[in-house]
């Protein structure tokens, strides 16, 4: 009896997907440059007892499976390899409890990350993590990547909202992982050690998380245009050396820029070729002063125009640019896009290694970055067809990722190792410490069916 | 040859303690009631090459080793076993690095918590955990329990400013894990893994932390006495819903408060059963707001007595009473602590029973807690050499265990599980997760050497 049969007498037929036409939106996420195959079949469970049969018998099957939320991944996570199960969570899009006066929330993995924030505003909560795809991205997913976001310079990331879980081992067993209490030391974190394992550990079937209170007050927005990417990498270093923490320091250049005006007419004009967005939600005058401060770190490092911006309207509209600059450029052909990490100071420094790449390997690059944190996207560009230029921005990417860690850097600040970036994660870990995350995985992971193959070499 | 004696050879003699009555002092933590034994020897290294060559000789000679802080701890965690090596790391005490403009620090496990604070307070930089032990114990400590501290209900736990870390692992290898940077996610999250972990998978060597701007507003104090435990903790859960998220919700009973004063000659008087004390460090008129929506929280739920302080002295002189009454029980005789956390809106309901608890097994609790966070400590007071005492007052401890779980709770919330907790964190974690714990130090330690029996029982 073949897998998918299989899997149909053991969890319905109705949540078996076996057309290759339907399987292949399942088969891989967005890092269009990394390799995937044909799944032997997509399950779309609709309860964790389902998840825990469908590991089994792939436990005793010995057959793979990967985990899937809406599949926006940017580096080849959630990829299937030919012959593997894809677990799908869309159906699994519940948020279970939400409670005020604990300011946390259970739910699914399926729930959609923007319905989670609209659902818990209604409680007068919010859910900080918010990466640029959380109009369509999952809570399993984020959790499986330990996404980011805007809002992490002061707000932290996905791993920073998760109390407790539910998952499905390598055992074949349902456990609770974490807890519900604010704080709690039992044993080991093997919650946070699940949080951004890309599915190779297990698959979470629950997810308790933190919120805070609901940010009522008003935001004050800084724009600053400058010449050059190592101008705007000075003002970032600049702010971070101020003390203040802005509650968002976003960078986009004017290619970027443009390439959502032209998609949504959105009337954006760049003063420009780059421009730092920055935000403080601090209350009051204190907020005043932090945007004053911003203001003053922008003008110090030459920019060519910064403006505490008074308009509400036009503010939000820039953020919206910069959370649309990835589809935006996808509409103009495959992407290849970098997610490297360096410290504060040394973010000038990284921007000028990124012009030099692309000037070295005559690779366009566009720049997108969670700047304050230090995290940086520059995209690569490449005309669809064109596999000189394809190679040419490989090995661009490659240099670049060798470049973040001479500077102290990560090969990967919040999209996560998956495939694309599995040689630098291993230069960046070493030897020693890959053979641990090995040691961990085969004690978690006995059979070998999560994911395999991603984030680390397995041998 | 003895173990000393090759200790000795390994790492110098003057490192290496022997002398019983030394021996004795590093022997045990605070968690009086934990069983200890008599080390084959002490080692106080001063650096990293020497700890990995203690590890390697224990390893090879299959001798278990103890790694201890200022052993300040109270669940035992530090408590040495007939013939273990203890690793004292109070030699090992300097802060390497500090860094303004990435708000971090790079230390070494044995510099003492408060020496930190001060230290990075001289470049604009703030450590938030503050444990009421801060003043003694040291970051390797805190970072093997995960400590909290007083901060946590608005700024987290340690394990929230542990970005990376050096340590000697099962193999006797020396690795670095986790990162320097704001974001990264790079592999499994090992750093997390070994915080909390309570020595149990290596030995912490350097820290690297993540900071945050020093505080300078003023803090804005809130003080309420209620005549009963029960109408505090309805006061603090009436906090919880209102939103706000005090900087510091502390609970002090009028035995704990009275301890503090005859040993310090404070002059503080009690208005009441039971003193709460709340702080908001929001700036201007927001914090205003936030200490008048915590009185009113005060004041509905029957407080005796409430007040916003206008008197900083007598608000510090509180919440040093708060941070003092540890060991100001402690002179009263042998102490028991709890640690359990519960929801907060269960905060009532926890200090009932708690009340219940000392009624039925006729013993006296004192109560301290981080109320905020629903992190209680119900502090067992014994008179010396009253067994029958002690026996009763065990026995309601493990039913304030079993309370705190039927509520939803944990059974520590910041001390650890160590020897004393042991029982309760089996029953919380139930056995499919022990498994999880088991294979996961049986992949880190394969040698079983690091403080093996703690948390879990290995078999």
């Amino acid at each position: 009896m073949s897998l998918a049969r299989r899997l149909a007498d053991a969890i319905g037929a109705d949540q078996v997907v076996t057309d290759p036409e339907i399987m292949r939106g399942y088969a891989h996420d967005e890092a269009e440059w990394a390799p995937y195959g044909r799944p032997a079949a997509v399950v779309r469970p609709r309860e964790t007892s389902e998840v825990a049969a469908v590991v089994a018998l792939c436990a005793s099957e010995g057959v793979p499976l990967v985990g899937r939320g809406a599949g926006t991944g940017l580096s080849g996570a959630a990829n299937a390899v030919d012959g593997w199960v894809v677990v799908s969570f869309e159906r699994m899009d519940r948020v279970l409890a939400v409670d005020p006066v604990q300011q946390s929330a259970v739910v699914q993995p399926g729930v959609v990350n923007d319905r989670l924030r609209e659902r818990v505003a209604r409680d007068g909560l919010w859910y900080p993590p918010d990466p640029a795809s959380a109009p369509w991205s999952t809570i399993g997913g984020n959790v499986a990547t330990n996404a980011g976001g805007l809002c992490c310079v002061k707000y932290g990331v996905t791993r920073d909202y998760v109390l407790g879980m539910e998952a499905v081992v390598g055992t074949g067993q349902v456990v609770r992982l974490g807890r519900s209490t604010a704080k709690g030391v039992t044993g080991y974190d093997l919650a946070g050690l699940m949080v951004g394992s890309e599915g190779t550990l297990g698959l979470v079937t629950e997810v308790t998380l933190r919120m805070r209170p609901l940010r009522t007050g008003v935001e004050h927005t800084v724009v600053g245009y400058f010449d050059s990417l190592t101008d705007a990498g000075r003002a970032v270093a600049a702010v971070a050396a101020s003390g203040v923490v802005p509650s968002a320091l976003e960078l986009i250049d004017r290619f970027c820029l443009q390439a959502v005006d032209e998609w949504k007419n959105m009337g954006l004009s760049a003063e420009g070729e780059v421009l730092l967005l920055a935000r403080s939600d601090q209350p009051g005058a204190a907020g005043e002063q932090e945007a004053d401060t911003i203001l003053g770190c922008f003008e110090s490092q030459g920019s060519v125009y910064a403006v505490r911006s008074t308009d509400a309207e036009e503010a939000e509209a820039l953020f919206a640019a910069r959370r649309l600059a990835y589809p935006a450029l996808e509409r103009l052909g495959p992407l290849l896009t970098e997610d490297v990490c360096v410290p504060k100071a040394r973010v000038p420094h990284m921007l000028e290694r990124i012009e030099e790449a692309a000037r070295r390997f005559d690779t366009h690059i566009g720049n997108i970055a969670h700047a304050g944190d230090g995290n940086l996207h520059p995209l690569f560009i490449v005309p669809a067809g064109d596999e000189q230029a394809k190679k040419r921005a490989k090995e661009a990417f490659e240099v670049i990722v060798d470049e973040a860690l001479a500077l102290g850097g990560t090969v990967t600040g919040e999209h996560g190792v998956g495939l694309l970036k599995m040689r630098g994660a291993a230069r960046e870990m070493g030897p020693e410490v890959v053979a641990m995350h090995r040691a961990v995985k085969g004690a978690l992971d006995p059979a070998g069916i999560f994911n395999p193959g991603k984030v680390f070499a397995t041998a």
